[in-house]
C-alpha cells in the first residue's frame, strides 16, 4: 500500500548541520568570541528566510549582516572577505552519508519508488546528490523552496499514486513529518543529534500515521510491519 | 506536431536585466564611480557561477567580493550594508510583464501545453511567477540550476511527448535556444534590448529548427505556419 517513499536529504541521508555548526563557531571566533553572536545570527537567518529562502548563500549573507550589526559597522573588510571564503568553503564541503543509507536505500529501491524532497539552494543540493552516489536509486528529485502539505501532495502525485500511498522520512518534525501527515501521507521521524532550532516542533503523537524510529536501518522492518498489518 | 511550448521567464515573460543594470549602476556609484568596476563585477559573477549558480543571492555575494577587492580591503562596513540592502531590494522588485505576454500566453494555453523553464534562485522565481498572475496558464514550472540539452529533454518528456514535439522560446541564444535545438526541439529567439554578456552567443542560423522573431506577438503566426507546412 505504500508505493512511494520520500526522503529528506540534509541530516537524513547525509551530514549537513555539522558543517553549519562549524561555520558558526569559526564565525564567532572571527568576531572575537561575542557570546550572543550565534543567537543574533539565527535571528538574522529567520528574519531573512522570506527573502533568501533556505541554503548556504542566504546563510552567508546573514553572517555578513550579523557581523556588521554586532560590531556597529566597525567590522573590517578583511573579516567580511573571510566570511565570504567560509561560505564558498561550505559550498564545497564533502558529502558524508549517514549510517546504513546506501544499504537501506539500495534495498528499498527494489520494492518502492524513492524520491528526494529537499529544501536549500538548487545547485548545492544537486552537487551533493551527485557526490552522494545515490542518484540512480531515486525516481525523482524535488528541490523545493519550502515544505508545506501542498509540496508533498504535488510530489507524491508526480512520482507515485498520491500522498495516501506514500511515506515521508526525515529528521525535521516541522518540515518533513508534520506537513507530510497533513497531506495524508505517513510521516516517519528519524532524529539527528544536530538539528537547527528553526526545524524543531512538538512530535504529533496523536497522528495515526506518525512513526518515530532511531535509525534508518529500522525502516524496512517498519514498512514490513505496516504491510502485514494491512493485509 | 508541436504540443508543448517552453518559455524562459526573465526578459522573455517579464523584465529582469533592467533591475540588475540599475543595481550595477548604484553599486558603481557607491564605490565612487570606479570605471572598471562593472567589468570586475561581471568577472566575479562568472568566476562564482560554479559555486553560487544563477540568481540575486549569488549576485549580491559577488558585489560584496568585488567591493572588497576593488578597494583593496578599504571598503567600510557601511557600504557593505548598503550592498546587502540593494540585494534585498532586488528580491522584492515588482514584476513587469513584457508586451503581449498575457494575451499571447492566454491564447496559446488553449491549444498547447505551456511550461516555464527558468534558471535563478528557487524562491525568487516562484515569487515572480506568483506576482505575474500567469501561474494558471502553465502545466508546469521547472526552476533549474542550468540549461543544458538534458534539461530540455527531461522537461519536455515530463510535460509533453518529448523534445521532438516541443518548442523553447527565450531571449538567450546560449541558454534557451541552442541547448533546446541540441535536444531536438524547436528553438525560438526573441531578443531583448538588455541581455547579460554571459548569455550571448552566435545565432545557430543553419539549424533547421531555429527561428527568430522580433516580438512575442509573432509567435502564434509562427506556430500556425509550422503546422500548415507539416500537413
Amino acid at each position: 500500500m505504500i508505493g512511494c517513499i520520500g526522503f529528506d536529504a540534509d541530516d537524513t541521508l547525509w551530514q549537513n548541520e555539522q558543517f553549519f555548526r562549524g561555520a558558526e563557531a569559526r564565525f564567532a571566533a572571527l568576531l572575537g568570541g561575542d557570546p550572543g553572536l550565534t543567537e543574533r545570527l539565527h535571528a538574522a537567518e529567520r528574519r531573512n528566510l522570506g527573502h533568501y529562502g533556505f541554503g548556504i548563500k542566504g546563510f552567508t549573507l546573514s553572517m555578513i549582516e550579523t557581523a556588521i550589526e554586532a560590531t556597529e559597522g566597525r567590522v573590517p573588510a578583511s573579516v567580511i572577505a573571510k566570511i565570504l571564503a567560509e561560505g564558498r568553503e561550505m559550498l564545497r564541503h564533502p558529502v558524508h552519508l549517514l549510517p546504513d543509507v546506501a544499504e537501506v536505500l539500495g534495498q528499498l529501491a527494489r520494492t518502492h519508488r524513492l524520491v528526494v524532497i529537499t529544501k536549500g539552494d538548487l545547485l548545492d543540493q544537486e552537487r551533493k546528490l551527485a557526490a552522494s552516489g545515490l542518484g540512480d536509486l531515486f525516481h525523482g528529485v524535488e528541490i523545493v523552496s519550502d515544505k508545506t502539505p501542498e509540496t508533498y501532495a504535488r510530489a507524491f502525485a508526480r512520482h507515485g499514486a498520491g500522498a495516501e500511498g506514500a511515506m515521508m522520512v526525515g529528521n525535521s518534525l516541522k518540515s518533513d513529518v508534520i506537513p507530510a501527515l497533513q497531506a495524508g501521507a505517513w510521516g516517519v521521524h528519524i532524529p539527528h543529534d544536530l538539528t537547527w532550532s528553526y526545524e524543531q516542533a512538538e512530535p504529533p503523537v496523536h497522528a495515526p500515521r506518525f512513526r518515530a524510529i532511531d535509525r534508518l536501518a529500522e525502516l524496512p522492518a517498519l514498512l514490513e510491519g505496516l504491510a502485514h498489518h494491512n493485509r
